[in-house]
C-alpha cells in the first residue's frame, strides 16, 4: 500500500520550500528556543495540511509564493494545537518522541504553543492582502471554540451525535477546510470553486477526525505513534461510543455508564469489549466514509490533473490509514 | 492620591467604546464560552494598555476608529497572557477573583488563552491595512520568547542583570511599546514621533515590570489583589535579588544560594530578611525611575495637551503604585 507521503510527490518541492519558510520563521538567537524548535521538527509527520493546501492550489490553478507561506502558516497553527493538546491530554509520546510537555514541562509547552501561534499570525500578516489573515484568525477561533466545547463536555455521557459533529467541525474540519480554501483562492479560482474546495476540506476533515477517534479506541500504540485511549481516560465521548450507548439495551447501557462514571474504563475493559461486540465501530467508519465520499465527489468538478488524483487518493487514504 | 483610572478621564468614552468592541468580538453562542468570558471581565483591572494606546493617539493627533479596535486588540493579547500566566504560576487569585485555571482547570485556561489570542489576531485583521497585524504578530512573538527565556532560567541563580533586562523587554515592554507606537502611528504622527512614542512605551514598560517584580517580593497580597511571592517560589530571579546576590559578601551569598537551591525561600525567610536589610530594593526602584524618567522626558517633544499630561501622570504613577 502507498504511504500518505507518496501521494504528495506532485508537490514535493513545494513542501520543501514551505518547510524552509517554517524553519526560517522560527529561527531564534535564543539557544533554548532553538532546542525546542528542533524537537518540534519531529512532529511534522505526514504534513497533511500543507500538502492539502499546495495540492488544492495546483488542482485549481497556479501555485504562487503566497501558497508556500500559507502552507507554513497552517502547519504552524496545527503544531501549536498539537503542543497544547499534549499539555491538555497529559500525553507522553507524540510521533514516537517524548512530547514537549513531558520533556520540558507543561509551562514551556504552553509558551511554545503561544510562540507558534504568534509566529503563524506574524507570517500570515506578511502577505500582500488581509484575506488569509482574516481566514486564519477566524479558523483559529473556531478551532479553540471546538476544543473548549469538547473539554467542557468531558464526563458528559449524554453528549449527542449532533454535538459531537459540531465539536469536530470546529476543532478539526475548520483548519483542514481553510487549507483547501486558501489553496484554491490564492490560485485564482473562481468563487464557486473556492466554495467547493472549502466544502471538500471540511468533509475530509470530519472523516479524518472520526477515524482518528476510532483509532484512539482500537489502534495499536506502536503503529499510531502516540499515547492512545486518552479519550476514554478523559471521559471524552466520540462517535463509536455515543452510538454504542444509544443503541445498547437499558441494562447494558447502565453498566457501561457505571463503568464510565466510576471506574477506569480502559480500552480492554468492559467498555472496550462492548464496543468490539457492537456494530458501532462499523457505524463510525461508515459515517466517516460518507463525509469523505462527498468530498471525493466534489473533486469531479475540477479538471483532471495529477494534483486532483493525489487529492482523491489522499481522501481515500484517510479512511484506510492505521496511523 | 489619584487612582490610575482617574488619569484616563480624557479617554473615558473611548475606553468604553473599546470595551464594547472587546465584548462583541468575544460574543459566542456557546453558553460555556460566555460564562468564561464573563469571568474574564473581572480581569480588566486598570486597562493600562488600551488607555496608553488611546492617550498616545490623542497626544499625537487624531483618535480614529482603528484606535478603538486596536485598544481592544492589545487588551485581548494581554488578557491571553494573564490567563496563561496563571496556569504557569499555578496562581489561585487574580484581581481578588479565582483564576480561570483555579476555577475551571488548567485545560480550559490554556484553551481560553488560545481563544483570546486568536480573537485578537482576527480582530486585528479587520483593519484596512496590515501594519497593526504585523506589529501585533511580531510583538506576540517577543512576548512569548521573553516568557520562554524566563521560564527556562528558573532556578538559574546566576542570571545576570542584562539577561533580566532582555527578558522584561520581551515579556512586558514589547507590548506596552506597541501600544504607544500604534496610538501614534494611526493618529497620523510623523515617523520620528512614532519612533519616540515607541521608546516612551518601552521605557514605561520596563519601569512597570521592575516595580511589579519588587511588589511580588514586598507587596501586600490584599492590596495587590493577586498571589504574591510566586517569583521566589518558582526560582525566578528578579532585579532586587540579582543585585542583592551580586553585592553580598561571599558567606552571605553562599547562605542565600543554599536557601534558594534547597529550601523554600518564603518572602519572610532569610532571603526576604536579607533583601529588606540590603539596598537592593532601593536600587531596583532607582533603575525603574531611570527608565520611566527617560520616557517622561520623551513626552516633552509633544505639544502640551490633556492627553500628554495624563501620559506623564501615568508614568509617575507606575513608580508609586502599591498594586
Amino acid at each position: 500500500m502507498l504511504k500518505m507521503a507518496q501521494l504528495f510527490d506532485v508537490v514535493a518541492d513545494d513542501l520543501d520550500r514551505s518547510a524552509r519558510i517554517f524553519r526560517d520563521e522560527l529561527a531564534s538567537d535564543q539557544p533554548h528556543i532553538r532546542e525546542l524548535c528542533e524537537h518540534l521538527e519531529r512532529y511534522h509527520g505526514k504534513q497533511v495540511r500543507p500538502a492539502l493546501l499546495l495540492l488544492s492550489a495546483r488542482a485549481c490553478g497556479d501555485l504562487r509564493p503566497a501558497h508556500h507561506v500559507l502552507a507554513a502558516v497552517v502547519e504552524m497553527v496545527h503544531m501549536a494545537t498539537l503542543v497544547h493538546d499534549d499539555v491538555l491530554d497529559e500525553a507522553d509520546v507524540r510521533r514516537q518522541s517524548p512530547t514537549i510537555s513531558r520533556r520540558w514541562g507543561p509551562e514551556q509547552a504552553v509558551l511554545l504553543g503561544d510562540y507558534l501561534f504568534s509566529h503563524a499570525f506574524r507570517l500570515c500578516s506578511t502577505l500582500e492582502d488581509q484575506y488569509a489573515a482574516r481566514l486564519i484568525g477566524a479558523t483559529a477561533v473556531s478551532l479553540c471554540a471546538g476544543e473548549l466545547r469538547q473539554v467542557s463536555n468531558c464526563q458528559n455521557y449524554g453528549l449527542s451525535e449532533n454535538e459531537y459533529f459540531e465539536i469536530i467541525a470546529g476543532k478539526t474540519a475548520s483548519l483542514i477546510g481553510a487549507c483547501s480554501l486558501l489553496g484554491a483562492h490564492y490560485a485564482g479560482a473562481d468563487e464557486k470553486t473556492v466554495e467547493r474546495m472549502h466544502r471538500f476540506g471540511i468533509g475530509l476533515g470530519a472523516g479524518f477526525q472520526i477515524i482518528d477517534d476510532v483509532l484512539d479506541l482500537t489502534g495499536d500504540e506502536k503503529v499510531v505513534g502516540k499515547t492512545l485511549g486518552r479519550d476514554l481516560d478523559k471521559g471524552k465521548l466520540t462517535l463509536p461510543l455515543i452510538h454504542c450507548l444509544k443503541n445498547s439495551d437499558e441494562t447494558l447501557r447502565k453498566r457501561m455508564l457505571d463503568v464510565l462514571n466510576n471506574g477506569t474504563p480502559a480500552r480492554g475493559g468492559l467498555v472496550g469489549r462492548m464496543l468490539a461486540a457492537s456494530d458501532s465501530l462499523d457505524y463510525a467508519a461508515r459515517i466517516a466514509r460518507e463525509h469523505v465520499q462527498e468530498s471525493i465527489d466534489i473533486l469531479e468538478h475540477l479538471p483532471p490533473s495529477d494534483a486532483r488524483t493525489s487529492l482523491t487518493a489522499m481522501a481515500e487514504f484517510t479512511l484506510t490509514r492505521k496511523q
